[in-house]
């Protein structure tokens, strides 16, 4: 079929793996007939979950792998050494051209890593950023880098700002997505050195829609659509994010059984107040791509559910439809080169 | 008596200024006998807004200043320019020794400016920071540093970590208060330069309990006591965290008025979601110090209400019966000295 697009999963990878990863590639197979997916690991484990489901046969082949890599290893030497990994095995697909696109729950620093020296960037991208999707009051915002790239330099985050506009377009539908860059200020003349010298590179870049800074405490209500920061920056704002919202939650929820009446109250609120925190949640946007790649890495959460797994399955037939990677390499690639003729 | 403290306030800083600052200033000195305040700032606009209560006279007296140093302004330039204005005024107050404390909701870069350039530093200190208390689900923790001082460099981080120390543990009476660095893992080998150079530092330091690393998510769970980081992170953390807790209180409050059962829970639940909310309220907790200088300077928020103003001047107090810039001197600059003789 020409539409297929492949994928190959890290099975092993993750807080409920195989069991949550093997149940959300089912999943999103029952969904969408283009997708094949390849389960990458320990096959007896990945047999012993999949006969627990019904899908059609053809569309998952287990592929064998018998090391796993965890988060404690030092990324570079255990992509070097366990060959035979899931995440290794699986990005090894990509690289032949077997699969489109690989996904896994496990180890970040593993994955950028393997992505890179394995898969590869894309002649001409410095960088490749991991960029999820956060929930603002509007909808989601890409924040992009959240990655393991830091002390990074103005060249990078002009990139990043073009390949988050090119992905907002393309898998959001997002026409001229608006683009600012994390500032302590919104004035141009605020900010750390790196910020300073990139807020004129992106005032002149043509083919975004630079709104200019944004200040962490509007970022939760939607004032971007693609949010520019080096990845240490990145990382605090998508951590903090997730450790807030849960906590204000908790607390919430405590609040609503301290009193007879309050209890009697969260009852009558609790459908609608799962409806607002359903908008809270970051499991509804799939995972988080590494841009820049010879080919799409998807990184999810460590304690993905298999929602969360189909979600980001499903994703990688819209990128590969959508020609993400051509696009980065016709509008970022071509367009700095004959900058530089 | 002895026991006066004597504190500056900007009665023109803010948004709500001169109203909520004169009335914060009137609950300060209604609560607490030992406070004399210099109202500094235009004399007919704070007489008419002294009318409107009862106080002891000889605990406010009004120091004239015809300028007012907007937000909009270049800080050091406004600080040279505006020797009339109601900050340089009131610094000066605290220059010669007339005040023990500066508070003001005004343009945080005049403060900081103005409090260096004006007050001047502790002989050593090689940076003040601003460390405001931010709520968490324990109690608070003093996020050091969330100023104007960017691109900073080892040794200011650790002393910051040494003054939030004496900090918390003089004016929150947290005895061996928990110190962490803000990193993207809790392992000693991640981070950025920064972080990395600075770990092996605070883990030296004798004077401080260092836990070590604490990831974003973590902050808001109260993990650490004082949270260290420079000051774009800090400030990304502090307006990430305002900003994100009044979206999301936004969005619970919209979601519970959407269907006429949770409309109905939402009368029964208020009472004690208030109470919770409040505990996440920064205004609870007074203003943020500038530490380091030979006085204290305090900045509130700009859009801080009389509670905010009282809790700030009350602070005072405690800061100097404690003898907090004593504390500093002896434990951080004296300890420095002898290290290196």
């Amino acid at each position: 079929m020409q539409d297929t697009v492949k994928v190959a999963v890290d099975a092993m990878g993750g807080d409920n793996a195989p069991l949550e990863i093997v149940k959300g590639a089912v999943e999103a197979v029952n969904e969408r007939e283009e997708l094949h997916l390849f389960l990458v690991g320990n096959k007896g484990k990945i047999e012993a979950e999949l006969a627990k489901y019904q899908f059609r046969q053809e569309q998952i082949e287990i592929v064998s792998a018998t090391e796993e890599i965890s988060c404690d290893e030092a990324p570079v030497m255990a992509i070097r050494k366990k060959k035979d990994s899931s995440i290794v095995v699986a990005l090894n697909l990509v690289k032949e051209g077997k699969a489109d696109a690989f996904v896994s729950a496990g180890s970040s620093g593993a994955i950028l890593v393997g992505g890179q020296l394995i898969i590869g960037r894309i002649k001409g991208i410095e960088r490749p950023p991991l960029a999820p999707l956060i929930p603002t009051l509007k909808g989601v915002s890409l924040l992009i880098d959240c990655g393991a790239n830091v002390d990074a330099r103005p060249s990078h985050l002009v990139q990043f700002a073009q390949m988050g506009s090119i992905y907002m377009e393309n898998i959001l539908g997002i026409s001229k997505p608006k683009v600012a860059i994390v500032n302590i200020g919104a004035e141009e003349a605020k900010g750390n050195a790196l910020v300073k010298e990139t807020y004129p590179l992106l005032k002149e870049c043509q083919e975004i829609n630079f709104i200019g800074s944004i200040e962490a405490r509007d970022i939760p209500y939607g004032e971007a659509d693609v949010i520019v920061s080096e990845a240490f920056v990145g990382n605090v704002i998508l951590k903090l994010s997730e450790g807030l919202s849960s906590a204000l939650v908790s607390a919430i929820k405590d609040g609503m059984m301290s009193t007879t009446r309050s209890k009697m109250g969260a009852l009558l609120v609790k459908p609608a107040l799962k409806e607002t925190l359903k908008k809270f949640d970051a499991t509804e946007y799939g995972g988080a791509p590494l841009l820049g790649l010879q080919g799409l890495v998807v990184k999810v959460h460590g304690s993905s559910k298999s929602k969360e797994v189909k979600n980001a399955l499903i994703q990688c037939i819209q990128f590969k439809k959508q020609g993400i990677n051509d696009k980065i390499k016709e509008n970022i690639i071509k367009k700095k080169e004959e900058t530089m003729n």
